[in-house]
């Protein structure tokens, strides 16, 4: 096994090669540019990583990693449009650069390309490999659509939102381990455990992003509160508006009608997140998830040194170090 | 081999089963709702005759005739949503009934189950099919873009538009007939000649809905003129673009300039277009398109019936009675 910093040079290296720029260019000009905005590149790593796991080379694994990397920018690129972002990773978004129509044409031809780069393998391997694609993709709209669905209600239940999050981004990290060990022929059983494990780290990661907006490092990055400033119904306040009592449920919902931009909407909001042990019980659940993730490494059939690295990677990731 | 009809008949009721309503609502909905709008389900209906063409049996064909419908349709929805057409078949388009996000959504969920619908096959037909058929959908998307990008360009090369054409919508005609030889597991030889046959007769076909456009007989169903009422660079203006001197360029410049909707503008136009002797060389092309497809046929390795049957579709096809 490799450093995560290894693999995702070797992948960046591959990408820039992997994607050539053709007629017309209005079609594959936004392409390579949303692929070289750069990310943490979490998911093609993953599959390079489960190739090596199950004891293939992980350079058999590289265009199973450019694919899902194409996928998740197809993904962004449309879920920019229907989200109208004008950024992404601090530059213009694909639909802001050049206009809506392109964006969605060459996000279309982006779902296509992923496709196409499974051709490299042989029949078998490869229906595999597009059938878990399509499953997860197909997830990856009904998540999208939830998540849409739910911005235009007042109330969604924890465990809704849960499910939603589940598809929308964890199904894919899920993916991106299986076909890795798909390209490495490993048994059913260990593809499916892998696959497990994707989805439930994912989903920690995922639920923890909601945490950290509100209660994370400043350092981090991001701006704290940015979620409550958007009034987005995240984990946090989900469950806050569960746990509420009937006053502390007036003052969430009155906070969240407003478009009020303040420090004093940010810190009031979070201090209703404590008081209802919302903060706590997500705090609680994200460990649960974490722990969850990782005693299903424990079935792999793979070396204990194996099981080290992606319990190692897995701390990493919600440490945010990865 | 059946009728046209009996093949259509057949593809409906399938299609009637084969895409289930499932949740989220938003997302499933827009799917049955574009799919059940109607059409000629020429596409389809190729893929069953072409699983007939080569002794299998048309039923075999049916998931990859809905899948080609289905695409088909995907292709429709983000089209219209490009067009801003707020109809499509009559009734409102999908993003015009529901809204831009649900129709990019489904769309691009269309796409996914397309490729789904491969997957009844045993991995080397899944194979193949995939790869025909993201070949063909990364052409169509490409169409799509020449055909915007022509929008804004003065002046397009009947070459370049001709491309366009084959790209945008003529490869599809192609690929069902293919894919339909495909299932049949024919010989690679009469698999590239059914393909070249449907692209070519294709083009003709779409060159021909150009063409009467302007020329065609009122009853047939669309009001003539559509086209030059929109200053649509179609065949018959850029042929005309071509061949004209400079007074009569001159005055097609500036009629394309007015957005004026009067049958004047468009008797003028059609002059032109006859003067310019536009019109004569396009319906000779036409001609000579349709001659190429059913010189094609020859060489396929399928007996006279069979022969005489494909060159009585594509005459009723071109004299719009499929």
């Amino acid at each position: 096994m490799y450093s995560v910093d290894y693999y995702r040079e070797a992948f960046l290296k591959h990408l820039n090669t992997a994607i050539t720029l053709k007629e017309p260019r209005n079609l594959y000009e936004p392409i390579q540019y949303i692929l070289q905005l750069g990310g943490k590149r979490l998911r093609p790593v993953l599959a390079l990583i489960a190739a090596d796991l199950f004891d293939s080379n992980y350079q058999k694994a590289m265009n199973v990693a450019i694919a899902i990397e194409v996928f998740h920018n197809f993904s962004l690129v449309h879920d920019d449009i229907m989200d109208k972002a004008p950024l992404r990773r601090g530059k213009p978004t694909v639909h802001q650069k050049w206009n809506t129509n392109i964006g969605i044409l060459s996000g279309d031809a982006m779902l296509i390309i992923a496709y196409q780069l499974f051709e490299t393998y042989p029949p078998e391997i490869f229906a595999q490999l597009a059938k878990l694609f399509s499953k997860t993709a197909l997830e990856v709209c009904e998540g999208q659509q939830w998540d849409m669905d739910f911005e235009t209600k007042t109330e969604v239940s924890v465990a809704r939102y849960t499910q939603m999050i589940r598809y929308k981004t964890a199904v894919l990290i899920g993916a991106a381990l299986q076909m890795g060990a798909i390209i490495a022929e490993t048994s059913e059983k260990n593809q499916q455990y892998i696959y497990d494990f994707g989805v439930e780290i994912g989903l920690a990661f995922q639920l923890q992003d909601d945490y950290l907006d509100a209660f994370g490092d400043e350092n981090f990055g991001k701006k704290i509160g940015g979620d409550i400033i958007e009034n987005k119904k995240t984990i946090l306040y989900l469950k806050a508006l569960e746990l509420a009592n009937e006053n502390q449920r007036k003052q969430l919902l009155q906070w969240y009608n407003t478009t009020e931009e303040s420090d004093e909407k940010i810190n009031k909001v979070k201090q209703l997140f404590k008081d209802t042990n919302a903060a706590t019980q997500v705090r609680e659940a994200i460990a649960q998830t974490t722990k969850n993730a990782l005693s299903i490494l424990e079935k792999l059939s793979i070396s204990e040194e194996k099981v080290q690295y992606l319990k190692d990677f897995s701390l990493d990731l919600m440490e945010r170090n990865v």
